[in-house]
């Protein structure tokens, strides 16, 4: 099933979408699907982001040959930061390029999206609490990134987390192709299970530190091929199977 | 005037303390003050943390002195990072000593508590986006610090960002006595006019990156002198002219 959250008429409501048609939900659908009977077509709504995450924890390194290119050390552990729920933005939103920086890149990422509170789950039991899974861009101020060290200013700003259009919540993440694709050309250009840790792996890993609640997103790292945009640019993330993710770099 | 949040009776709510009262709150703080007329003794209700934020924004390396026992080269611009809403615990709450630690540290420091939505505000404007301040304790894994490279983990766990235990709204951070108190025995000792960004700087600085909402709490730093915690242990955060927060580790 994919689920999206839409705007219409100045309300926001969560949705599930069969061809281009959206059947409106009543409330969260974390816990149940119920419908209200309102159905509208697609091209009549504004697409939001599919879920409104407290907090988005990211995954560093996760990709062999993307440590490769950033010359880092990989680590014993998964190495994690977060972006604010204030960098958000939906499919077909503008990834505002921030005066302070000079060179933002793309970063195609899946995105997971949690289903229930999670803390201290064991890797074997992790995937009953992933709801579904999304595209995400994990847009970075690369030059902000190495000169602060630690990762967070440069990966905070608004907009610099576009994710979705839905969640397909009967994906299975194993053995995708994962673009990026910049003014129709393929940057990025790997498989999911490039991953050094898996999305079982990484939910109980973070879970140990931090207790994720429902709509709550995972970006599990990006891999090789990584590069800068220009404003103007349209950037698309590309996940086999899942829908494209685009944005425009203003 | 002295701000809080209060449980009692299942409801949670805002409110004013005067002496030993409290008066409850119509709403949110941060557009106006409105009382409901109910009051009651402080010790009838549980304190919770003063606000509820979407986003807890910390700086690093704050304090010459600090950044000198750490070992790290001072920056240019202030190096920031971000616990998440679920670390946060009220002033009362324990500290829970997690498992992949050996080594969890208390960082006395005085947060400021943001009153409206703020986003590229120039330092000269920035006091205007104050609510009010309180007592933080950045608590810290200090060894997974090290091995992560990266700070998120290390100050992430559930209930690492303890503050309160109320905002004091009408308070001039400048020129105060910072201290922690471990068990009784004063640990970190210093005074905010060490801070090398002051509080109009880090929010005009913080803002240049992501919007900050009502409620969101900036960590300004911590001063020299930061230890180690043991389970069992009473940890004081005591700054000048704010109340004490205090918390146990369990």
């Amino acid at each position: 099933m994919k689920l999206l959250r839409a705007g219409r008429e100045g309300q926001a409501f969560y949705a599930a979408l069969r061809g281009d048609t959206i059947r409106r939900l009543r409330g969260l659908p974390y816990d149940g699907i119920a419908y209200t009977g309102e159905e509208y077509s697609l091209r009549d709504v504004r697409i939001l982001t599919p879920s409104e995450p407290t907090k988005i924890v990211a995954v560093g390194l996760n990709y062999a040959k993307h440590a490769g290119e950033m010359k880092e050390e990989l680590k014993k552990t998964p190495v994690i930061f977060l972006k604010p729920p204030t960098s958000v933005i939906a499919h077909g939103q503008d990834i505002v390029y921030p005066g302070a920086s000079a060179r933002v890149d793309y970063e195609a990422e899946l995105g997971v999206v949690i289903k229930k509170l999670c803390k201290n789950v064991p890797a074997g039991e992790a995937l009953d609490y992933v709801f579904g899974y999304t595209a995400l861009n994990d847009v970075t101020a690369r030059d902000l990134q190495a000169a602060d060290g630690q990762w967070t200013r440069a990966k905070s700003f608004d907009t610099f987390c576009p994710f979705g259009p839905y969640i397909d919540t009967d994906y299975d993440p194993a053995n995708k192709r994962i673009t990026s694709v910049l003014n129709g050309e393929v940057k990025q250009d790997a498989n999911t299970d490039d991953m050094l840790y898996n999305v079982a792996e990484l939910i109980s890993f973070i879970s140990e530190c931090m207790t994720l609640l429902p709509g709550d997103v995972i970006a599990t790292g990006t891999p090789e091929g990584i590069g800068p945009m220009q404003r103007g640019d349209v950037i698309e993330i590309i996940i086999e199977g899942l829908d494209t993710l685009q944005n425009r770099v203003v």
